[in-house]
């Protein structure tokens, strides 16, 4: 039986050694059912003579800080990653962020694939890594990702419909758009939910209730006070993610405005945020754990070598009504 | 020049590889001010030359979801790890909060040292890990630590006292608590720290306005109902967090109480909640990042077997006065 190597041992090596095939070591160390106790022991003890976990090392890079949203994320990965008997190498932090990492992924030793957040512009990196061969998984990517880039986001575009039909289905119709940059991949796909959604009641969006850019707090607030000053205003404004709801909420306080007596406000994410606003947030669950959970599974295929054919993958987000919305009154 | 262990370069290895003082290193990795721009560049190279990352390994275990407070502290914490030079193996979630991963960490290959955030309840295990000789340190311990056993955590005693001095300098006399468990470090130095403050204007609290329990939003909505149910009820509220205060200020709302014209709230760590609310809170910012960091810093002298006397580490809060506090009217 051959020697397994030092450092890490993949499915791969402990079929190897084991003369098992790849799907049934898989097996076993994922729990399945139907597994004979012999071929269970068979991989215990081949692991066990490698040296136990240690085993394959999955490099985890979210350039961000870890709150509500990104922590989320991260921490589902992690435990994901720990169920499957593997080990997280974490790189996180916006300090780095414009560390070209991916570059020197493929060469680093003992990480065996990767999970990644990325920061908005990686075109040219990322292509060169998938070349390389070298196995990786996106998690909400903000640029489009080439076809055989596998990737898992939310459904930006269905979320983002569901939220302006339940507008346009108390009424609204001149809604404000709190929009996020018009080059992440969420901007874009949101507005054109937003778009469908009224164009089904035969409006057409009008251009001058967009206002786009990083979606803050801050951001919100200045553009709900913008466009709450407009001779015509909204009377409704939908957020590009619960902060900049947050915002919105404090414009429409400073204008006097009651919410959602005189102006409806939405958020996106469904973060801690939405529910220590007064009135709570009507907003967007994104499935954040499960994004990283299924990044995972998709990542340990890709190590197995197994078939990976729906390489996008989109999971569906959650209307969440709550107080901040309600009948249009004019 | 002498080369660099392949391995992993510690402070004292660079410190010899570049001929600088190992205190100039620690401050340029460390991103202190009054580093020259040169002596910066010549750390930032020898740690290049070395091969960067796969170095020493720090295992990171944060038995909690990565949200706004533990997100933060394990942010900075895999910040710093990184600008030594050192890789983080990330343990985090929920998940396996149960798990015995202290007795295995001695003897787990390429595990260099530990940054341990832990669940209540852990003595025994970790005195024999102390004893084993295995170098780490725990961030913001739930019990009280053992004199020997380095630890980081915010001045909850000071942090309590300013807050409650605040409440007492605009006149509240009848403050109440909605504490963290008695069990937990934390509940009973803040507790303590209130006492103090009250104490200073002759007053001894009412034990009657007390509410212990794990301080989630809905603790402080049930708590804070109660209390203000009382026949004389409080004029203030502190809670043990800002999530126990989001929970106060929607008890507050129930019973038609403006805050703060009729009842003052205050939270403690300064989340990203505190600014969500409507009023803003008064709260006492916990400084989560540079516990991550500080952790990092006395972790690495302990990998390097420097000295190490201040093995407890307590490190300043701030108080935040927002919208949340105003006068005792009566």
């Amino acid at each position: 039986m051959p020697e397994l190597p030092r450092r890490r041992a993949t499915v791969r090596d402990i079929a190897a050694a084991t003369g098992l095939s790849i799907a049934t070591v898989s097996r076993a160390l994922n729990n399945h059912a139907h597994v004979a106790p012999h071929t269970r022991e068979l991989v215990r003890q081949a692991i066990d003579r490698h040296g136990t976990s240690g085993s394959t090392t999955i490099y985890l890079r979210c350039p961000y800080q870890l709150t509500d949203y990104f922590g989320l994320i991260v921490s589902a990965v992690a435990e994901t990653v720990k169920r499957h008997g593997h080990q997280v190498l974490l790189d996180a932090g916006e300090a780095g962020q414009a560390e070209p990492v991916l570059p020197r992924l493929p060469g680093r030793p003992g990480v065996d694939g990767a999970i990644l957040i990325l920061p908005p512009e990686q075109g040219e990196d990322l292509e060169a890594l998938r070349d390389s061969g070298f196995p990786f998984v996106v998690i909400d990517p903000r640029t489009p990702m080439p076809r055989d880039i596998p990737a898992v986001s939310a459904a930006h575009f269905a979320g983002a419909r569901s939220v302006s039909e339940h507008l346009v289905g108390l009424g609204h119709r001149r809604i404000g758009v709190l929009a996020g940059p018009h080059n992440w991949l969420a901007g874009r796909a949101r507005l054109a939910g937003h778009t469908s959604a009224l164009a089904d009641v035969g409006v057409l969006p009008d251009p001058a209730l967009v206002r786009s850019a990083e979606p803050t707090v801050e951001f919100g607030h200045r553009a709900a006070a913008e466009l709450l000053g407009l001779p015509d205003p909204p009377t409704a404004l939908v957020g590009f993610n619960d902060k900049a709801a947050v915002g919105a909420l404090a414009a429409a306080a400073e204008r006097g405005l009651r919410v959602p007596a005189d102006l409806s406000v939405t958020g996106f994410d469904d973060i801690d945020l939405a529910q220590a606003t007064s009135p709570r947030l009507t907003t967007v669950r994104q499935p954040l754990l499960e994004m990283g959970r299924m990044a995972v599974g998709l990542l340990v295929r890709l190590l197995e070598k197994h078939e990976l054919d729906a390489l996008h993958v989109e999971l569906a987000t959650e209307l969440v009504v709550r107080d901040s919305t309600g009948p249009v009154t004019t």
